[in-house]
C-alpha cells in the first residue's frame, strides 16, 4: 500500500471545499463556556458480566440541513420544532464505548485527535477522568474511518496515541480507503475524509487486524456489517452473560431522526439507499429482540431502546442508574 | 406549636407497618456495589441567566406495586414490559434542583439524611461533587414534607443541616403536618412519615418562611399550587430571561407511568382524585406552553418535555449538553 501524502495546498483546497465542517464561529465561544459549566463526561453500567463505559470525546456542532439530503429543510426544521430540538445546530455527541471484560479492554473507535473539530478530540482526558488509563487499553475496534472515529489514532507528532493496543477494523472498510488515487475520485468535499483516513489508517508503528461479519474482537465482542454510511461500515455487538447491547457507530446519526425518519439519507451517509436499508434493518432486529443500542451521536450517554410506535419506531433512552 | 416527640416502641411500631418502605435484600447489595461503579451525580444547564445544577440524593428501590393502587399488578407488570422497565424494582431517582441566579442559591428539597433508606441521604456530598459548597446555599424550598424531600434537614445532632439559610414551605403544607394529634388519625403506615415531618419542621434553630400560591421565593423562582401527592404539595417554576423550567416535586412522581397514565393513583398519593386532576392540569400545561419539566424521580436528570401523543402524552429527555 502506497502512504498519500497530500501538499498543503491540497488540503487546504480540501478543507476550503467541506463547508459542512466549517466552525461558526458561535461554537467556538462554547467550547470552554463559563467556568464549571461542564458535565460529567462519562456514565458506567454492565453488561452481563462486562463492565460498559461511555465517554465522551465532545461535541459536533452540525448543520441540521445535513440531516437529511432527501428531504426539504423545511421538513427538517418542522421535525425538529416538533421534537423541541434546535433548528439551529445539530448538537451531535460522540459516545465512546470501554468495554471492560476482566480479560480485555476494547475501545470502540478513537476519536478526533486535534485536526478535526475543536469542541472534540477530549477522548484521552476523558478516559482519564472516568478512572480508565489509556494504556490498559488491549484493543481498538474502529466502525469506520470518519474523522471523528479514527483521525484520534495519532497525535501531533504522527505517532499512535495507543502504541500497545491491537487495532481493528473490517477488511473491506480497509480496502475501501486505501484503495490507489481514491482522493482523485471523490467529490472535493470528500478528499479531507480521504486524506485523513489514508493518513490514519498508515500511522508509523501501527498493525491493522482485519475482520469480517461475524468476527470476534474478544469473546463476547463481534463486528457485524452495517454497511451505506460508509460503503462497508461495522456496528459492534456485545453480549455477556445473556445481555447484549449493539453499538451501533454511525448505523444510526441521530435518536430521533434516524429511528422516526430512516429513510432519510443522512448528510454524510455515502450510501444512502444502503443505509437506509441498513437502519431498517438494525431497527427491527432492535426491536424484537429487545436488544439496547447505544448510537455514537445520540444524546450522551446513548444507550436505549428501540420500541414500535405505530408503524414506525422510536428511540427511549435508559435510565441512568447509580446501583 | 407543640413538638411531637413519638417514643422508639411507636416509631418500630410504624416502621413495621410500612411495608413498602421495609428495604429488599437485593438492594442493600447493591448501595456500594463494585469499585468504580458509581456515575456522577450532577448535571448542569442554564435556564435564561439562571444557572441549574441538579444534584442527586441518591436513589430508593421501591416496589412496583406502588405504581398504582387503582391498577392491577398485571396491569403495572404489563406497562413496565412494554417500556423494557424491571418489574423488580421501581428505580426511583431523587433530582434536587440547585437554582444559582447571581443573587441567591436555591436548594429545592433537602433529601432523606440519614434516617430514611441507605440508598439515599448523599445530597450533601453529593453538592461539594458539583463545586457547591452548601454553605453558599441562601434558600431551601420544601415541596411537601415526605421523607425523602424533608428528612435531611437535621444531622445525627437534630442541628440543621444548612442552619444559614432561608427555610421555606408552602403554607397550608405546613399547616397540615402540624396539626395536632395528625399522627393519631392517620393510617399506621403514614405515622412514621406524621413524626419524621414533625420533627423535621420543628428541627431547632430553624424558622420556615410559609408562602403561597404564586408567591416568589427570590425573583425568578415562585411557588405553584399542586395540590393531590400531599395535601398541599407545591411545584417551582423558575424563569429566567424568557426561559421556564418546572421543577414538578412530586407531582408527578414517574417519568413513563405519570406522564402516560395519569389517571393512576401512586401509592404515596395521598387524594388519589386531586392528584390526578393536577397532573393532568400540567400535562397539559408543560405540552401547550412548551415549558420543560424536571420530575423528582425522574430518571437522573430529571429534565425533559412532555409531548402530545395521541389522547395523551409522553416524557422525551432533554439532551445532555456540555456546551
Amino acid at each position: 500500500m502506497t502512504r498519500f501524502n497530500p501538499n498543503r495546498r491540497t488540503l487546504l483546497k480540501a478543507a476550503a471545499a467541506a463547508p459542512a465542517l466549517a466552525l461558526p464561529a458561535p461554537l467556538l465561544a462554547q467550547v470552554s463556556g463559563p467556568a464549571g459549566r461542564s458535565n460529567p463526561p462519562y456514565f458506567r453500567f454492565d453488561v452481563g458480566t462486562a463492565r460498559i463505559t461511555v465517554v465522551s470525546d465532545g461535541y459536533l456542532g452540525l448543520g441540521v440541513d445535513g440531516l437529511a439530503t432527501n428531504a426539504s429543510l423545511d421538513e427538517i426544521v418542522a421535525f425538529l420544532e416538533a421534537h423541541r430540538l434546535s433548528t439551529e445546530q445539530n448538537y451531535s455527541h460522540t459516545n465512546h464505548v470501554v468495554i471492560q471484560t476482566g480479560e480485555a479492554t476494547v475501545l470502540v473507535d478513537v476519536g478526533s485527535g486535534n485536526r478535526f473539530l475543536p469542541t472534540a478530540g477530549r477522548l484521552m482526558d476523558n478516559l482519564n477522568a472516568a478512572g480508565i488509563d489509556p494504556s490498559t487499553i488491549t484493543h481498538v475496534v474502529i466502525t469506520h474511518a470518519h474523522p471523528d472515529h479514527i483521525w484520534g489514532v495519532r497525535d501531533g507528532f504522527d505517532e499512535p496515541i495507543l502504541p500497545d493496543a491491537e487495532y481493528i477494523i473490517g477488511a473491506a472498510e480497509h480496502d475501501w480507503w486505501m484503495q490507489d488515487g481514491l482522493v482523485d475520485r471523490v467529490p472535493a468535499e470528500m478528499q479531507q475524509f480521504v486524506v485523513g483516513a489514508v493518513n490514519s489508517l498508515t500511522t508509523e508503528g501501527l498493525e491493522w487486524t482485519r475482520l469480517r461479519d461475524g468476527d470476534a474482537v474478544v469473546p463476547g465482542v463481534r463486528l457485524i456489517d452495517t454497511p451505506g454510511h460508509t460503503p462497508n461500515h461495522m456496528s459492534v455487538m456485545i453480549e455477556s452473560a445473556g445481555k447484549r447491547l449493539l453499538a451501533l457507530g454511525d448505523a444510526m446519526t441521530h435518536a430521533y431522526v434516524s429511528v422516526e425518519r430512516p429513510g432519510w439519507h443522512g448528510g454524510f451517509d455515502y450510501d444512502g439507499p444502503t443505509a437506509v436499508e441498513t437502519r431498517k434493518r438494525l431497527l427491527d432486529m432492535a426491536a424484537t429482540d429487545a436488544i439496547p443500542v447505544l448510537g455514537y451521536h445520540f444524546p450522551f450517554p446513548g444507550v436505549g431502546n428501540i420500541m414500535r410506535d405505530g408503524d414506525g419506531y422510536r428511540f427511549v433512552p435508559a435510565i441512568w442508574n447509580w446501583g
